[in-house]
């Protein structure tokens, strides 16, 4: 019997990130202002630390992990990666799936990965709070776990469906020092003004960024700062440690690179941690099936349009070229919280753009199906997110199956469902639907972006 | 820095148990039927499948894991020994902390251990069906994923209290295919008796324990058994796995033997598994504290007498000689269901009278703020039951501060809460109270077994 964990010693953790964007075939869009203007520095400086901005910016390839970020990595890294033996008896395929296990971590996800290096980061620069939001609190609960390890304050507004359905990640966040408060709140302009309009709303990705972005920046006293689980580059870039942690272990497996990288693909910050290390094999020539995995729900990536967008609802952030969906769309509540965001990281939509990544989409049942199939072979109960992957996983097992090939399938568990039961309960009673987001909605929601600056496609 | 995670490979798995029976320095007292005749294996058939029966009653020292089991047990062992390097540093203590994380398990806590081995017991003696009882859901949990995992069906009685209060561990028992009702319910004679009795009863593990005997045993096809979580010599045996594997990592971190041994103890299994292969050591001359912590709730082993009584409320069960409570005690519903059980496994209770142990009690506050300096120090939730032992780690942290000492203390860490959030907000919000049993109340209970058969002390 192989061993089914490929494990790495802490002395073995990668010690430094690798940044695709040194890499791209293409130049990266920058961001730009509303009126078409590139965004400086200083621009970002009442958002973001210096150092992040430089990081943020930053095209060279690979960046040193400090020291003291390693340390509290280890606590729960390197990761293992594990074989998905019986995954694969079940489903009679002669495909190797191998995924790395991320819900190991204190907060039970990947996010913790971002959340540990940008609180150290804003740490240095001499900040005292971080305000941030939450989906399904996976991204909140990660950085109050991180602000708790550092000794900064954290506030969090979650998204008013999460607050509300999923109230366990609440309790972590107060377990761990942070604030966490429904979005829309009273506590900041944009919060009152989406209130009054849509008492009823139940709140958004897009929303809270607005809140938490507008709350940091309010603070004149410049001890606050804005922190991002996703979306942007240095997010990504803290992440790689996972590809990277992936690639060792795979050669430990006695296994070439693999012939498919697969994650779920909310804002894509699993998705690039994990496959990002690997596509430079891709520019290199080798052939990898690269799938971002996404809800029908909330469908970027396979359905929006290439374009600059705001990555939030009150317009505050900077324009970002992207696969989006228009920053006014409010997704509709399905289960996989971490997924509600309208658009995509650059990078990642640069990726998928320059045919490195092929998109896919999954409806919500078919990604709970998968998820039992999942809990009844390999045993874990994995997160409503992670779910996406897995039926992915599912599809191209059996595709390997047809073609008789022995292919490796790596995939990201991006983190476990312990606080998610109530999906899965709804599942197991019948109660959910698949939603498949109308044409006609996406092309209103559309209408919103038609008249910012087009990015120049080369 | 010391590496945090001492870990081994699949290969490095122990191969066999360890039996403290064979070492004890005292014979056990025997299973008696109530008037007072030694139980034979025939009487115990009903209930047990007889390989399971044998085990049991097994004097021998080693006895061999068989290959199937291993290979299961795999899916997350070997499990890694752990230092808390940041609690150390918190209690600014001399102490070096190690704890094995059982949390790890895909059930979160040190119970599959048992149930995939009983599961497989059970279906190579050709059963079919497991019936059994849980309290918080930790143990129903765990059976159900090794009932579904080797293709059993499973029943599991769950203490209407937590089933109330604890709804997530009954979607993970429908999630791994098990049927999973309060109790006491209306499916046995004894459930109708006690809900016509007291319909209002919180329930408590005697009676789950009752229903779930008495449906196996009304089971006349045979193909129907009961599984117990804890308690019985074959349980505490197969959890053996875990000190053993801490043995080996204590040498790998190039640590002598612990100096101090801490487990929570409900029915003793989790602080057995991790104590008893150390015991020989104290039984052959090394100076070793071994701390079994129970809640000042249910006292069994720092306030009941050591006598035999039954298991079970309806006292179908032999009698078993233990530190009880007696067996109608209804413990109050405090927030670590699993240590809510009237007595104590009769080989945790042998190895205290025998002096090897030395028992400790915590109420239920100390246990809470001892587990939110764990999270704010080391970042994880643990299980109600486990802030039992961290709360006596504290403790014996501090004393080794105080005498100067580079004590090494070694702890199961034997699940995680994550599922067990509402107790923390509870304490969170100041809702929670302490509760030591009066002393008139545990007399009331005591007279229930005052006619029963004595054991002869030696």
């Amino acid at each position: 019997m192989p061993e089914r964990k490929i494990i790495l010693s802490e002395r073995e953790i990668p010690k430094q990130w690798y940044n695709l964007v040194a890499d791209l075939p293409n130049p990266m869009h920058p961001p730009l202002t509303p009126d078409g203007k590139p965004v400086t520095p200083d621009m970002l400086s009442p958002v973001f630390p210096m150092n992040l901005i430089e990081q943020e910016a930053s095209t060279k390839r690979w960046i040193d992990i400090p020291e003291e970020i390693l340390e509290i990595l280890c606590r729960w890294r390197p990761t293992p990666l594990r074989r998905a033996t019986y995954l694969e008896k079940y489903l009679n395929t002669p495909a190797r799936i191998y995924y790395k296990d991320e819900s190991l971590s204190p907060a039970g996800s990947h996010k913790p990965n971002t959340a540990v290096a940008q609180a150290w980061y804003n740490k240095e620069f001499g900040i005292k709070k971080l305000t941030t939001e939450t989906g399904a609190g996976q991204w909140g609960s990660a950085l109050a776990f991180a602000c708790q390890l550092l000794g900064l304050e954290c506030k969090v507004y979650m998204v008013r469906i999460s607050f509300d359905q999923k109230p366990f990640r609440k309790i972590l966040m107060r377990i761990w020092g942070a604030e966490c408060i429904a979005s829309p709140s009273n506590q900041t302009k944009c919060g009152r003004e989406i209130l009054q309009k849509m008492p009823d709303t139940p709140g958004s990705l897009g929303i809270a960024i607005s809140e938490a972005v507008e709350e940091a920046v309010a603070d004149k006293s410049g001890r606050t700062r804005y922190s991002l689980g996703s979306v942007l580059n240095h997010v990504l870039l803290h992440q790689t440690i996972m590809g990277l942690e992936a690639k060792k272990q795979l050669k430990i497996a006695g296994e070439k690179n693999p012939d498919v990288i697969i994650g779920c693909a909310g804002g894509g910050s699993n998705f690039a941690g994990l496959a990002f290390p690997f596509m430079i094999n891709k520019i290199n020539g080798e052939k990898i099936d690269i799938i971002p995995v996404e809800p029908t729900a909330c469908p970027s990536l396979t359905r929006g349009p290439f374009a600059y967008d705001f990555g939030d609802i009150a317009c505050q952030t900077p324009l970002l070229a992207m696969y989006t969906l228009g920053h006014a769309f409010v997704p509709p509540p399905i289960h996989a919280g971490g997924l509600r965001y309208h658009g995509m990281a650059p990078l990642v939509s640069e990726a998928v753009r320059s045919g490195l990544a092929a998109p896919r989409a999954v409806d919500q049942i078919k990604c709970y199906e998968s998820a039992l199939i999942w809990s009844k072979t390999e045993g874990s109960i994995c997160a409503p997110e992670t779910s996406h992957a897995i039926a992915c996983v599912i599809e191209e097992a059996q595709k390997a199956k047809q073609e008789g090939k022995e292919k490796v399938i790596l995939f990201n568990y991006s983190g476990h469902g312990l606080l998610d039961l109530g999906g899965y309960e709804k599942f197991l009673d019948g109660k959910l639907t698949d939603y498949v987001l109308p044409e006609e909605e996406l092309q209103k929601s559309l209408n919103n972006i038609k008249n910012l600056p087009k990015p120049k496609i080369k």
